[in-house]
This record gives C-alpha cells, sequence and structure tokens, in this order.
C-alpha cells in the first residue's frame, strides 16, 4: 500500500461520504500513503467502524481531530474535504508550511471575496491566498495546477455544468441569457448528516427541486462561464445595451439514486450550427482528454456508466425545430465531482501521472 | 361494488398499468360496475393473474380480446388505454352506438391531422371526428366535456407541462420561444413491455434523457399552449418578424422510480412580475380547482405527494437575478396523467360529480 | 367527509407513518370525522405541513400537544399511535372515560407484565387493564374486540408471523422448536425520525439483518402462538421433557423499499403432510376472511400486491426433499401492519361493517 | 493495460452481467489482456455499445461468434461466462488443447452427474472430466485449484452459504436436517435478459420469494457441506436411523437493490456452545483469507460494503433464548459470487498471487 517513495497524505474530514472516496482511491494509489485521516465528531474511532467496505484495505489508522501542527509534521499533501467556510485558516497554514493542499470547500473557488461573502455569508479571511489557488479543474487548467500549491476543487453540479457548456462558451457561441441548467443528483450529494428530506422513506419514489435559483454552486459556474467567454471576446462580440454577461438558469434536483449527477443544460445559440458541427466542436474541445468520454450516437450519458469512476460523459444535442442546444453530462459526484476531481489535480501538482489511481472503469450495473 | 343504478364500463387495454389504474379505480367508484376487460396478450386469463393487487376487489372476470359489436351490446361508456393509432376505428364504432368514450391513447389528441401524421407516421382514419374530440383536461376545458361524447385523454407529460404553464401563456405573458420544458418520470411511464433499459438493473441507479426535441407528446404541449395564448390575444402582442408561435423545448427524462413526473418549466416573461403577482396568478387561474393544489411556501411539488392521487401540484418560482419563471409540477403520470383524468373526464360527460371516486389522498410513504 | 353521525376520532402521535396513514384513512371513512391530532414536536403546524399529500384531504386541523381532558370532551374514539411505553397512562384515562380506544403501541399487547417489563426495560404501571385489552387481530379476536373498549393493536412483524403460521400451530401440527422466521421489513418501519441507518445513501443499495433473536415483537409473536397452540392441545401432545413451549427464532431484515413486509417462516412438521392438504388447511382455516387471500399457484405473496390496502396475502409450500413447510405473508406494514388494521378493529369496536374505509386495492406499480 | 508477459484471455458469454465485470477486472488486471470477447447476440458489437461503462478502459475489441479454434490460437486461457449446459463441449475442447480454464457456469461443478441431469434435465456429455474439476471456492481448495487446469466456478448463494456455514459443518458440530438458509439477492443475480418479473416497475418496492426448496444452486450447496462434514466425521457422529446426511431448505428471495447477496442461514447445534467460542471457531477457521471479514461487534454484514469487491464478510449470533445459531454473509454476487472470484482461482491456476487485480476496496455508497 505505501513504499518508501510515497507521498504522505492527510485527509481532513474524513468520515463523510466525499472523505470515505479519497480514502478509497488513496488506499489503491500506488505512490500514496494516508498517515493522517481527521473527522472531529469521530475522534478515536478506527476508519473500517466508519467505512466497513474499507476494512482490512486501509492502514490501521483512528480518526483524529484537526491539530495543524502535528498534520504539518507527518504529511507531504493535504486533502480537506470540510464544510465550507472550515477551511479557510487551515489551507494557509498548510500552505505557509510548503504542503500541497487540494481543498474540495467552496472557500477558494470564487476570485470575487465579495460573491463569496454574498453566497456563503461570511466573510473571506485570506483574500491574499485567492489569486494562488486555481479552480481545480484539470481539463481547463492542467498547467496552473501543475504550477500552483492550492487547488480549490470545483463542486459536483459546476463540474458538470462547465464541461458540458465550455465548449459552446469558449466559442461564443451563445446567447448569454439563454442558459438554462436543469441538473439532478444522488443523494449522496447532499452529505452523510441524516435529516428528513434525506430519510430513506422521504427521498425513495420521491422527486424534488430545490433551491431554485438559490444554490451556491451558482456563482462558480457563472464565474468559469464568463472566464470562458471573455477569453474568446464572446461578450464583445453578444454585449447588448442591457447586460452582456453570462447568467445561468440553475435548477438541481434530487433523484432517488445513491450517486450521480446528469445535467441537462439549454441554450440558444448566436447563428445557426448543424449538429455535426456542434460534435466536432465538442470532440475538438476535448481532445486528448482522458476523462471526458462522449456517448456514441443520439445516446444520453447516464450516471450509471460512471459509477466510482472519474469520467464526465457527455453529448450534445441540437433541436432545429424549437431552436435550442442541450448539453447532457453524466459523472459520479462523489469521484469526478468531488474525490476523484481532487485526486487528478493532485497528482498535477504531485508531478505524478493524471490518472494515477484514477483508471477503474465504472462499476456497472 | 355496483348498484342498479350503475353506469356499465368497458376497459380496452386493461393489462397494462393505465389498464389497472383503470380497474382500481373503478372498483372503488359508487356508480360504475366494470362488465369488459379486454387484453390482446391475455386472453382468458383471470384480472388477478395480471394484477394480484386486485384480487378479491374485482367481480370475477375474465380478460377477452376486443370485439366492438359484444362491447356495444354490454357496456354504456368505454375507456381505450390502447397503444397510439390503435384506438381510431374503435372510437368511432362506439361513438356510432352512442357511447361515452374516454380514449387515453393519442389518437384524438391533435386538431391538426396532417401533426399526428407527422409526429405518429400515420395516416389519421377518421378525421371527421376530430372537432368533435375535446382534449380531455378539466381544469381548461371542463364545459366542453359535459357536452361531448369524445373526451381524447391527455398525455401525462403534457397534463404537467400545460397546467403548469396555462397561467402565465394564457394571460399572454411569455416570450414565446423561451419555454423550456425539463420533465422527469418513472418508469411505469414506459409501459409494462420488459426491454432493456427499463430491465431493473438498467434503470436503477440509472438516469437518463431521452427523445430530446422529439418526444410524441410535444406536439399536443404546443398546441394547447398556442390555443390558449391566441385566446389571451398573446401571439398579436408578441409577434415578432421570425415567428410569433410557441416553440417548447421538451427533454424527457427517465428517473428510478415507480411512478410520479416532475415537470420543471422554464420561460422568460415579456414583462417584470414580482413572485407574489406570479403566485397571485396562479391561485386566481386554478381557483375552485379540486385537484390543483399549491405547494406551500418555496416548496417543490413532489410526486412522493401525489402517489395514488388525483393531483397535480404546482409551485411557481421567480429568479430575478437570472431573469427566468420556474414552474414545477408533480402528478402521477398513472392517475392525473392517465387512468385518474380520464375518470374525471367521464364522470363529467356521465353527470356525476367530477371527483367522484377520485377523493382518495395519496399514499405516503 | 363528515356527517352528524360520525364518530368524532383522535388520532395521538400524528405525525409519523403510521398516524399518517391513520389521518388518510379517516378521511376516507364515511363514518369518521378526525377532530383532534396531536404531535409533541409539531404542536401548532398544519396537518398539510406534515403531509403535503392530504392537502386538501382533511380538515383544517393543526397538530396540539396531549391534553387528555380537552380531549375526553371533543372525541368519542382514540387511536394511539405513540412511541411504546408512552401510551399506558393516557389509555387509562381513556377507558375511564368510556372512549373506545386502539393503542397501536405494545403497552398493552403482551399478557404477562412481567415478560413486557423484561422487553421492554419499563414497569408496567397499569396492569389491571391487560385483562381487558384485546389483541386486535380480527382474524383471531373477532368477537373479543367487538365486546372490548381496549384494543392492543400488533405489531407488523407479529401480523405476517401469527397470520402465517396460526392454521399450522392451531392444529397442532408443528414441532414446537423448528420454527424459524425470517422478515424483511421496508424502511418506513423503522418510523420517521432520521438516523444514520436510514439515511437514503446508507438504506438504499442495502440490505441487513438486526437484532437477531432480540426484536420486541418476539414475545407478542410467542404469547399468541403458544395461546394458539394451547386451544389446539398442541403442547400437551407435543410435550417433551425439556421444554414444550413453542421459541421462535426471529430475524428482521432492513430492506430497500419504504413499504412492505415480506415474512418468510419455516417449520418442521410433527406428521407428514401433503401440498394440497396443506393449502386446504391454509384456505379452510381462513375462508370468508376478506383481508386473508392466497397467492395463485406457486406464487410469492408480495408487497407490491398490498402497498396502501389492509389485506395480508399468504401462501404456503411443502419442500418434502428437506423436509419443512414454508410460508410467506405479504403485507403492507402500515396498513395491515399498523393504521389499516387498527381501523378494522375500531370498526369491529364501533359497530360499524369490519371493512368500511378499507375496501381499496393496493397501488400498484 | 498490457505487456508482454501478459497472458491473454478470452472472455466467452461477455454480454451479460457477470461477463462485463469480467471485462472490467480483467481491464485492471496487471498482467492479464483480454484478446477475445465472444456475445453470440451482439456479434461485431463494441464492448462500449454493449458497456458504456467500459469505453475508453478496455482494448478496441468487438464480440465475436464462439469459433473454439480460434480463440485456442489467441487465447492463454479462458472464461465462460456462458449459461447452464452451454459450457460441457467448449470445457472439454479448451481443456485438451492446454487451457488454463474458468468455468462459471454449474456445468462441471457437480460431481455427481446424475445430480446435474435430475437439476439441470440434461444429459453430461463430459462426465470424464469432473474428476479434474476443482469447485473454485479458494478458502475451501486452494490447493487444488492451483493444480487443476479446470475450475468449476461456485454459484452467487453457494458461495454466501457455503462459506458461512463451513466452520460449524467442518467442526461437526450442526444437527444436518436443521439447516434453514434464507438468501437475499439483488436483481442483477437474475441475468441481463429482460422479462416481466425483473421490469423496473414489478421489482421495485417489490420482494418476492421464489423457487422453494427447488433452486437449481441447491445441489452444490448440498455438496459441498456434505463434504465439509464428511471430513470432519459429522456424519458419523450425527448419524441417525432415519437419514444421517444434510439436507439444506434453501428459499431465495428477490430483493430491490441492483446487486448483493445477503444470506441468512439457521441451525442448530449438535452440542451447547457459547458466542465467544463461536466467533473464535469462525475466526481460526478464515485465519488469514484476505477476502473473508468479519462484521464488527453484532453488526450483520451488509453487500452494501462489498460492492464491487471480491470481498464475503461474514457474521454469527447464537440464540441461546430460541437454540438456533445465526449467521449472516454478505457479498457481491457478480464479484465474490461470480467474476471475482472466478479471477481469483485463475490468478491461483496462473501462478499469480491469489489477490491480483482483487484488491480493491467496495464503492461505498
Amino acid at each position: 500500500m505505501s513504499t518508501s517513495h510515497s507521498v504522505k497524505i492527510a485527509v481532513l474530514g474524513a468520515s463523510g461520504y466525499t472523505g470515505g472516496e479519497l480514502l478509497r482511491l488513496i488506499a489503491a494509489h500506488p505512490q500514496m500513503e494516508l498517515v493522517v485521516a481527521t473527522a472531529d465528531k469521530s475522534v478515536g474511532a478506527s476508519l473500517p467502524s466508519l467505512f466497513p467496505s474499507l476494512a482490512s484495505v486501509l492502514p490501521g489508522l483512528t480518526l483524529e481531530s484537526v491539530d495543524i501542527e502535528s498534520i504539518i509534521k507527518r504529511a507531504d499533501a493535504v486533502f480537506l474535504a470540510l464544510p465550507h467556510t472550515k477551511s479557510l485558516a487551515s489551507v494557509a497554514a498548510f500552505l505557509k508550511a510548503g504542503k500541497h493542499v487540494v481543498d474540495l470547500s467552496a472557500d477558494y473557488r470564487l476570485k470575487n471575496a465579495a460573491e463569496y461573502e454574498r453566497w456563503y455569508d461570511t466573510p473571506h479571511t485570506h483574500q491574499d491566498l485567492l489569486k494562488e489557488a486555481v479552480y481545480g479543474l484539470p481539463e481547463l487548467y492542467r498547467q496552473d495546477i501543475q504550477k500552483t500549491k492550492l487547488v480549490a476543487s470545483p463542486g459536483c453540479y459546476p463540474t458538470a455544468a462547465i464541461l458540458q457548456l465550455a465548449p459552446l462558451i469558449a466559442g461564443g457561441l451563445v446567447d448569454p441569457r439563454s442558459i438554462v441548467i436543469d441538473a439532478k443528483s444522488g443523494v449522496s450529494g447532499a452529505g452523510r448528516s441524516p435529516a428528513l428530506t434525506y430519510h430513506f422513506p422521504e427521498a425513495h419514489e420521491s422527486l424534488e427541486a430545490y433551491k431554485i435559483g438559490q444554490h451556491r454552486h451558482i456563482p462558480e459556474i457563472e464565474q468559469e462561464l464568463r472566464l470562458l467567454g471573455s477569453r474568446s471576446g464572446q461578450n464583445v462580440k453578444t454585449a447588448s445595451r442591457n447586460d452582456p454577461t453570462i447568467h445561468v438558469m440553475f435548477t438541481p434536483h434530487l433523484v432517488p439514486m445513491n450517486r450521480g449527477i446528469l445535467s441537462t443544460a439549454y441554450c440558444r445559440l448566436q447563428e445557426p450550427m448543424e449538429q455535426a458541427q456542434l460534435r466536432a466542436l465538442y470532440r475538438d474541445f476535448y481532445k486528448g482528454e482522458r476523462f471526458i468520454r462522449f456517448a456514441e450516437g443520439d445516446a444520453s450519458p447516464n450516471p450509471r456508466h460512471v459509477r466510482g469512476a472519474n469520467f464526465c460523459d457527455l453529448n450534445v444535442f441540437l433541436d432545429q425545430r424549437a431552436g435550442w442546444v442541450v448539453t447532457v453530462a453524466a459523472l459520479d459526484n462523489l469521484i469526478k465531482g468531488a474525490a476523484g476531481q481532487a485526486l487528478q489535480a493532485m497528482n498535477l501538482m504531485l508531478g505524478f501521472p493524471e490518472e494515477m489511481g484514477l483508471t477503474g472503469a465504472g462499476v456497472f450495473p
């Protein structure tokens, strides 16, 4: 499981679903060794008592509380899978100590601290670090990730939304006020804390929208789409007197399955395109990307094909009759939407092959 | 179960899920008596052998093949739950014999026979009856239904889509090219015939879009929204040089649950409105409607609250930031989306109270 | 919903799943009117805020705290759906005031107070009432229920286990130490309080045994089977030196579905029987019972056929090769296993037809 | 994916769920290279068209029909995941050509050809090979597997049942007529061919027993338990006049989940034991076994902890009150119950470390 050349890894927030997937992926990684796992509410518990699935797979660690100094001494690199606002100070301390850090919270994702404060209702205490933080989408920021020590790993919904819209936005092809993202998530996306909404008999045979137009993932989707759009000069081309900026109508839904996101995004084109052009645009944009796959023909991506795997499956459709482009993205919210993408970025930061420990296929059915 | 005053009922296509729900509802209806049930592939089988849930609840009928003459002799009113194109001739025969008919197929829903032929790839052999057929949405066509003998009962998706958009469209408030309907259905919506897509291990922990922009329910949604719009004079008000007509971008999804539709519809307003105005508009439009309910506050409707019941639950949201109205509708695809709505229309045709046999609450959880 | 002749009903503990089903059934009952609903944690809330499925179906009540005196003034009959040990005193007060009471907790089910105290870890404060309390299984105690004012409604597992074994035990046909009951329940059986075990991602794609040989439903199963056995003289016939008494090996399992119990019971016969004899024994024993149905041929009962309905579906099998009888029972844990059975008993106590308000078929699929 | 030292692998019957899992495991195996995949009904199709989850993970093979001579030329070792009776001749041909063969059908599992013919209704055409075939349960037959070229890989139910009972049976501790096995399987155990029973709306919110006492896995369970019992001299010790042989009462159930078996086995002991003794017996028996794990304390094993992994999780309980031992086993029917166990055996035959390619943890949740 570990060798003398392994990088020593700490996982903060190891008791949730994302934490558990980080542990599973690290256990299978040929160059990483788990040395610290923290979980405030489960200090002293063995890892298998929280994750019987990991019994006999992981070293015999017990969960610790967060002790930054101790972790700095023992670990070379750190994953933080803590609730939003809880990473702000820890990240700074680890960076100061020279560690490689992947933060899976939202704390360093938004470049604009005021946006952070508006959506997360809390002041951003370490704004100086925002310029160092790289948004951890390797398909868009591979070289930046290789050079930084702080990756702000994207949320699960934004990973799907940005990847599915990037080729169109980067091409300056979209009416910036026409974007509707209707996203559907399995229940693990809501975390591991029991609540009535996620109580089995409430969530099974159940389906609902929530936080319509108000989900905290909206600002990072818009930030990244605007950046893509501005690179392409889109906002200039499409400027109108009223508001040239990309806004997205984003509605998440809770779907009765454990894992997976299916994101259906709709937009209107500035100029007509053919279906074949659209598909070619997407294939070119993601050429050589190991973790982006295209569904065959008119097939819809489906989270069942990426369960436990780091892929984002895409397809793009043209409804000429109604005048819309539809893109569909599927990913595993805990892998490409969380732990897998974080590991992908850590591999890049540490100089390992990007796909190391992430090559497994999805578990189907 | 039956009295001497009961109306004698025939159900054609009784072996599918919609047929089964018709049987269940008729069994509980105080003024209806089931006298004929047909199912081509199950002739001679007892009803409980197809639906053990109905054992001891229904009379001891066996399934028959369709014999129009015999049915005309025995039944006063007929429900047809046959595949599309299979009702064309039978409906005509029953009407000629003076029966009350509710057809649950698409065969008499579209007023424009050319549209039917385009979407269903078959000639419409009884176009003369299209003017008699009333689209069986009692909330919009109550008086017409009371006067006709032929009701074309709406599809499950259109019921949700039309009811959730009607107040806005009838008010002439919507940009007619901005409508996106992202609908999600439980698997019973696909019928009772086994196929790989609906095989449990494929459909469970699974989620996908299908027939994007190509689903056969699109033309009836557009027909009804355009009729609502034209009544309101909307198309005049909103006419542009290019195309004044309402088009909808409609994408259905298959969700891992047995029953239920959740339909999330997006549109842009012609003029700004406030959230409170929007809600008032909806409440006024559906005032007195027994089977339309509004979710409390910002809650999303959810099919879990209408399972087995004839309600359509609605809510409407305004995303002022992004400039969209979002409406969410939930219904049971087999009840308000099929058997219940058909019974509601039959009640109206027969002069019974509209809600007779349909007053039960949903089975939760 | 109510008439001047209606019996006024109070439901204590109305916010849980059993409480919700009581409300739903009472709303549809032609001779009952809900006048009080209590829920300690939701005082002041409207019923639809807890059960949106019941919106517009129930009268506009708000939830109250339990005020015995006030309830006595307003209600004629009381259902108590409170946690175990919480009904002891209230039941006594309602009885004293002359009310008809159905208690759905375990508090008055065990005839032997010492057994109650052993399994429930609490003294039984009202042992004098145990002789008045009738175990509310109408198929076994119909006449007693008609004469009493206190019914102790059975647990969900015992209803299945007792009904599936009664014909064999009453016939004195079973080796009393050979009984194994392997029961499987949907998650609603665990109640509506969130906990990690019932958190959707933990309970979905999940299956486990629990409380093996230690479940609190064991003593009532054994009490009733022993009573059945003693009536038949079985214990005399089968007496051995060591222990003539019936003991059951009972293992419950948690299954990823909302509702339903499937109970598979195994036993060895004292003397060989034929399959046909077995089936005849069962059909005779339950002759005329409206809520007992037999699956056709070799079909297994399945909770999907009784969802929302008051039936207990049974079948019995003989494995001559291995020497065992297997009986399979399916019921809806919230209906025949709780609210429906309670209403069935209340109907009997109040002199209504036993099946009033309970004639609906199950909602399938 | 492959190196010059890789063993070239053929998979026959690659289009089903077990075939798909073989492909996934082989893709991740450091010393195996997939060179042939057959599927009669999908000849010419690409692997990703059948398993989109495997897109970009597997080499660009297309599915072939079975051509024994061609396969012999190209492959070094063969997995057969064909329906029962379809492997008989092919296995013989591959063996004659010197290949290593793991047959996942029942064709070579039963030592007694007459038993095979009785349970599978077909003559056994290659009885001479039965003595070469090793029952592929490495925990019981490790050394035999290392020496043979033909492994008959066990069924999913028998793997659980045999592993959970082996320590007791091998110790001669069990009343041989007291064994009841109540097994529960996810729907993928029924294969990938659509049928009404496995149609999503029928199988979801559904639970039933099937083939009670008649399942074809019974004879291999009894064969292996008897062999274990005879080694221990149990049958002598426990002989009675009537029938000394182990018979099992085996009832499988279909549970609404994709994957996983939970097997609950009941038996009575010949002599009393303590809980601690029992647990020690199990831990000793499986000491050093990498793929056998014990649940902590009184926890039940649960298939959710082994999803996609090769573990069989066990626990054993004593109900002194009722006089029974209960053992609970959980495994993934497609991994330890099929593809993983087959690979484990192939590793042994080929001289690789037994766990190669099988060390991943389960995917939770």
